[in-house]
């Protein structure tokens, strides 16, 4: 299977990493986020632009006839661009895999097959502790901050607080800072905590992390209790799920299975190499 | 979707309850164990019968067009029941899921999840606190034990303790019954306490566990880590992964995907009823 990678920030370095391991897999090449996409030659692009931009991208290499896989992650726009994106998949006989990371993407995994196995109850979904990309560049955006990191802590029940780390401009005024910050939509609900340090790159790290809980009833029988817990190296195991995504869904477009789907449409032995009955026989 | 089901015992109960609780199903029968099952009239038989029964009571139902499920559970079988139905499920144009329940069944799903996101590592399925089955029926074979029931204790890293209670018969010899359940096959390779009590029955209990945990590499990037946590009633999890099974397998029936599956092998958004899309902008 030949993997071309388009973008080549973070996700697109440890997608790279994640290729190179892959005994399935030749890296065909890496395409900067600009380049003209025309002279591409792969069986997979992996998209590694930012969010905004996957659509655009994903259609360019649908129409050459390439299987995609992205991880797009805005959640209330996933099920367009689904819809989207698989018509034009069907059209050029494609697979495209799109929200494939770890939220959207493995969590959902996680989510769909506790609502199955317990039907009726709440699932929460706890986030970090870990940086947040959007509320980073929210804060940074502010008149006077000169960089910023906002950093997500999990309170349980699917409710945060957010540590935010500002690094200031020479004379920026932080009262008005901090007055424009707690008002920012980002912010204005959760608990909300502004601290200024020296360095914001002295703080950076790349480690997350997710606590996902479920009560739930199977049949009749409630205090079914389920958790599912990680902490990972953010970009690194984005780019293994897209890897992974990529196999499962180069395998459906051999199959004939040609549309846009997420990683609950999938089945999980599709996202791994070999022999599917040596697969069964190690881990079923 | 009609669904029957053969077999009445813990698990077939707690399948009745679940059926009666999903909004696609309508519950067609019940059959007891022995009974003729030349009347069924149902899409689907989800088989409840003892595990060693299983193969058997699938051939019945696939040769007759039906969609079967089961929870077999001897692991090192698993592959060989697969292959088997499989060919008898294409030449019948029908769908068999083996193996649903939560070992193999749910926690299957999580480790190739797992070991697609982190390809490098150990996965540690910790079992219990919690009756093993097989243990207590091994104990309670030995002349002289009343009844008896092996408990299933976790120390990490997949190894286990057992804790057998057992019940003696009158002038039971417990010397000898000691030496032989410490030779048994169940239990020679495992620390094993027995502990003599006046009524295992005041001791029995549903209830099970499971702690699953991975450290693993994505990529290049180690000490990526992953636990899956979860205290359950045994039987009321195990009819709950058999009906949503039942539901995916039905559906792979109606596209034309016949043979015999795992859990690892479908899409778990095929275990959920409803829309769809509904589901992916709820649960992706």
């Amino acid at each position: 299977m030949k993997v071309a990678i388009i973008g080549y920030g973070n996700i697109g370095k440890a997608v790279e990493q994640a290729v190179l391991a892959a005994p399935d897999m030749v890296l065909s090449g890496v395409y900067h986020h600009n380049d003209n996409l025309s002279r591409i030659k792969a069986d997979v692009a992996i998209l590694c632009v930012p969010t905004r931009e996957v659509p655009e991208y994903a259609q360019l290499c649908i129409k050459k006839g390439l299987v995609t896989v992205d991880s797009f992650d805005i959640h209330s726009r996933i099920a367009d661009v689904r819809k989207d994106l698989g018509v034009l998949d069907v059209e050029n006989k494609t697979v495209s895999v799109i929200a494939a990371g770890w939220d959207p993407g493995s969590d959902s995994v996680i989510r769909t097959l506790l609502q199955a196995i317990a039907p009726q109850g709440i699932t929460y979904t706890n986030f970090g502790p870990g940086r947040s990309m959007g509320h980073s560049v929210a804060a940074k955006s502010i008149e006077g901050v000169k960089d910023a990191l906002s950093m997500t802590i999990p309170l349980g029940t699917g409710v945060h607080r957010r540590m935010v780390y500002i690094e200031l401009e020479q004379g920026a005024d932080l009262k008005r800072i901090e007055r424009t910050l707690l008002k920012d939509d980002y912010f204005k609900n959760d608990e909300t905590h502004i601290i200024v340090v020296p360095s914001v790159a002295a703080l950076n790290n790349v480690a997350h992390g997710v606590n996902l809980v479920r009560s739930g009833v199977s049949g009749t029988t409630h205090n079914q209790r389920f958790e599912f817990n990680m902490t990972i190296n953010n970009p690194a195991l984005t780019g293994q799920v897209m890897v992974a995504c990529a196999r499962a869904a180069f395998r459906m477009k051999e199959q004939g299975r040609f549309g846009a789907f997420t990683m609950i449409e999938l089945a999980p032995i599709d996202l791994l190499p070999g022999d599917p009955e040596q697969i069964i026989k190690e881990l079923v």
